[in-house]
């Protein structure tokens, strides 16, 4: 390999090195290089509107995501899986950037951590809870499959990823020329990092994680951008391709998943009891906002 | 602001949803943004090259970096601030990603954990270490402001940002049309999130340090993303603009800002005695390769 590499490129380690210059070395895998990229310029750059930030919380490895449209006059952001103990640094954030926050959108009624979008609520008034339908839990809006979820000019769309929990759902941003491409997914525990999440509580069920995950997310274009609710390995991103080519559970045929998944010997979730009741109000046990149902409109 | 938001877009919680629908409601500021897109759209789209991850080790909160030029036929990769730990994780993902590590790459000689570049060099021999030469550290390449580091048709350009220690480096993707956009600079322990580095080991200087980020680092774009080496509180990126703006240290003045360094209190650094003589072979105790001075080509 590196015998082949060598021969195609100049690169002994000093040749890499044009110290103190400014013109780039010009050689013929540059110039096939600079067509390239004249080509890939006419393509739309299309990311110019989402302010995108992912956010983590450590004891419970979980991500937050924060998007926003800040080619919009007013900035509309929304909040993805927010932590209990994060809301303030969250809420700081949102202000520094001068974003209104509209949304904070849970992907499922977590286990292992308290929500932050009920203390979200209580400091920030005008935020509307969103989770699914599917869940049966309370919020200010209630979505369901195909729903969209609109913050200026951009959208997500929600996609039905039971199995984990019997409400998850994946939030995919927009198919459209004026939305962010690659397309990112935010898929929850339904789709980790070269992982899943587990299918023994909450209604889980390893067919049905097994039937969402290739029909709901393997579905998108390859390039399309993994965003989980955790890892515990220190992943950030991933892609479908990646998944669809090396998850070592969701590769393997339905039934060695599920054999998998019987097996995994996991020990009893230490927050289950005090995260689940919790969430299913949205983190608020005095809901005020009467639940509107989305998707009857 | 929520009656003028109220005013400028019928945000009302329903109209967001277009249930099941796939068209996008048309209104007087979608058309604006359509107009908005369309000039976006003349833009360059530069990014179609760099593969780009940011991995997290738990333990001591350090991010490693994985760039690779992906549009070039050997997709040349580098990794800056791996860790002892996740060696084996950053190579498997290379791997996978069909990627050629050819460096590995330190910011500075660090003091809290122990650096990977040893143990990758033994798994991937042919991969050459890179730390500065003001680190006074061994390493295969050793660099000075200044010098790019090529890998395929990107580049990183070298900046000298003492203060947390003497030999700090910070490494900028290049200023190029053909270069990522915007530019994301990998500051090391120089600039933090809302930080910096502690400045009282290791030839640490306040005054120094500075004078760094005031003429290095935020002299770039105002909308160069800022990759720290560390991140204690969950944050994943910033750009020199929100630091200039928002910077609790740095947007004091020089004197203030070494009075709250030198009253930091902090306790002694508890891996400094294992990490950095490690860290000074750059994680081989016995260096085979004898270092070369690539800034005197």
């Amino acid at each position: 390999m590196l015998r082949i590499y060598a021969l195609r490129l100049p690169l002994s380690n000093l040749s890499l090195f044009s110290s103190h210059s400014q013109k780039p070395r010009l050689n013929n895998n540059y110039r096939t290089m600079m067509n390239y990229t004249k080509a890939a310029s006419s393509q739309a750059f299309k990311n110019k509107k989402l302010l995108f930030r992912q956010l983590f919380e450590k004891d419970s490895s979980t991500y937050t995501y924060l998007l926003a449209d800040v080619a919009h006059p007013e900035k509309p952001a929304l909040l993805i899986d927010p932590v209990d103990k994060t809301v303030d640094r969250d809420l700081s954030l949102v202000k520094e950037l001068g974003l209104k926050l509209i949304y904070a959108i849970n992907t499922h009624v977590h286990a292992d951590h308290v929500t932050g979008t009920g203390l979200i609520k209580t400091k920030v008034p005008s935020v509307k809870s969103i989770i699914s339908k599917a869940s049966k839990s309370k919020a200010d809006l209630l979505i369901e499959a195909g729903d969209k979820i609109h913050f200026g000019d951009l959208f997500l769309e929600v996609r039905a990823t039971p199995g984990h929990t019997l409400g998850c759902v994946t939030y995919v941003t927009g198919d459209g020329s004026d939305q962010p491409q690659p397309r990112m997914a935010f898929t929850g525990d339904a789709l980790l990092i070269r992982g899943c999440g587990r299918t023994d509580f909450q209604g889980g069920s390893a067919h049905q994680l097994y039937q969402s995950v290739h029909s709901q997310i393997f579905s998108l274009p390859k390039e399309t951008l993994i965003y989980p609710a955790h890892d515990y390995r220190g992943f950030t991103v991933s892609t479908v391709g990646e998944e669809m080519q090396y998850n070592p559970r969701l590769t393997k045929d339905e039934e060695m998943f599920k054999s998998i998944m019987e097996n995994l010997n996991l020990p009893y979730p230490k927050m289950i009891d005090i995260a689940v009741p919790s969430n299913m109000v949205c983190g608020l046990q005095d809901l005020s906002v009467k639940p509107v149902d989305a998707s009857s409109n």
